[in-house]
């Protein structure tokens, strides 16, 4: 089951990056390599972080074929999955979920205490998305679009507290998925947002301790 | 001692990130974001270069716990933290020095030679400042100004060249340390810099080896 | 032969990465931090995500030492060098095809499967340069440029095949740097390219299943 997920959330995510290289107007390469690293490249990180080399996704390289089948269909029918996209945004919430409750679930295996089982869960669900947007120079997603990573983030919560509960294994994934995967779609809905502080750089040109000249 | 230092060194660079975030106007999350990734950046590419996995800020949650307290603290109060800038730019170099003793230290732990240990006091000092730059898609502050990451290598050399000498670990943290706060500090006080080379990329659009199209 | 060709690619690799740093008019420590990234960024992501930690450029660090002196060569005689750019782009394509098949044999001997020999090829004879692109933000030129990433892909692919087909492993080396090299002339002299979609991003502003606003 968490399989499956894991499979549809990779190649959802090889969808997103293959649109954006379309939307640059990279050549076939760079559909299939932008395809890859968004759909991959969560699991990587988290696979490095934790010490699992090679990486999972060079075990079992349906993952990899996954992605590029993905990135092929982009590339040959972008314009009719176009009018499909908000089935494509619904079906990456879907994969946010199964990411974010994959990632919690190997930093607990790993042994990482309650924040760490948070990162993980948040990296694995937007390192991907993190990757694709420094490839094609936009500030990440994750850092602007409403409620995306902070969905994985309470979802993780959620994972490390009804694991302290002593609730099994799968009831924690369960919790993990659903509880991102509903934040989503609620956030898609209603525009959930978090607070931001506006017009606050003091002195201009002083914003960060490494560059005092700006 | 050195672990105080490091502490510190954490809490001022994860500053650092979250007043970069609000700069940006990004979000909560974004700053939280932030000040993780420049608190904790650096040693995490270290322990991974190192073969250290999971790195060390995930087996004592402490630094990830200092890092969302930096963040918060901005976040709720930047307005009333910026006339402390001057402040935070001394206590940047001190986190600077600390950051280049641990990494020059762990790299030689690590059984690399003197390159290697200069590179990981270098990049433990200054990663979490990459990291936070290209996730701001801002060049790396660290190729720009004057006598950052500079102070750092030297440190490293200087850590080098004393442990060669066959000084005791705790002179070679310190002189590691001295060297790369002081330097950092006359830098700022007197504007150090490096030499540069001006209007010489030599036929317009052919700059690198694999872009010959520009 | 091959260490040969390995130590001949990190410097001209190194060479690449420093006239960006000269376009970019960074001062000396920047062309330096670029000449290295620039040299062994590849070889250093590939032997992260094979696990070979310390990365074996700080193991022998007759590397870093090369990507050195080649940083202090641009720096010292840029214009001097800027008339032999057609040379050192062959010469890069020369460190391509090594780098693609050094990349290629350690994968195998990782024990990777096809797709993950091809993508250590490809990540090999490419990191350095997308890490270099992004340390100054540009968008990986890997991503843009006609047949460079691709070259190294094919060589991999020849390598699989070649492999498969039980040549021995001197064989196998040669047939992906050949490929690799020949591809990479080829498509230099004659302008390969491989095909792109145009005008497709569907909505403006919803061409990605992450950043729904924009």
């Amino acid at each position: 089951m968490i399989y499956a997920l894991d499979v549809f959330g990779t190649f959802v995510f090889a969808l997103s990056g293959a649109f954006r290289a379309i939307k640059h107007e990279l050549d076939l390469l760079g559909v299939l390599v932008l395809a890859v690293a968004t759909g991959v490249g969560g699991g990587m990180i988290r696979d490095l972080l934790l010490g699992t080399t090679p990486p999972m996704v060079f075990r079992n390289e349906s993952y990899l074929a996954i992605c590029v089948a993905g990135g092929l269909l982009v590339f040959l029918a972008a314009g009719r999955l176009a009018p499909l996209w908000d089935w494509v945004m619904v079906a990456d919430a879907v994969g946010l979920g199964a990411f974010a409750a994959i990632g919690a679930q190997k930093g607990a295996a790993g042994g990482l205490g309650g924040f760490g089982i948070v990162m993980m869960a948040a990296m694995t669900a937007t390192g991907g998305g993190v990757v694709r947007d420094i490839l094609v120079m936009e500030i990440p997603a994750v850092l602007r679009t409403d409620f995306y990573a902070s969905a994985a983030i309470l979802g993780g919560v959620c994972f490390v507290a009804v694991r302290a509960a002593g609730a099994p294994e799968q009831v924690q994934l369960f919790t993990c998925l659903t509880v991102t995967l509903v934040l989503r779609l609620l956030a898609m809905r209603f525009g959930l947002s978090l607070p931001r502080i506006k017009g606050l750089a003091p002195r201009p040109g002083e914003g960060d301790a490494e560059d005092g000249k700006g």
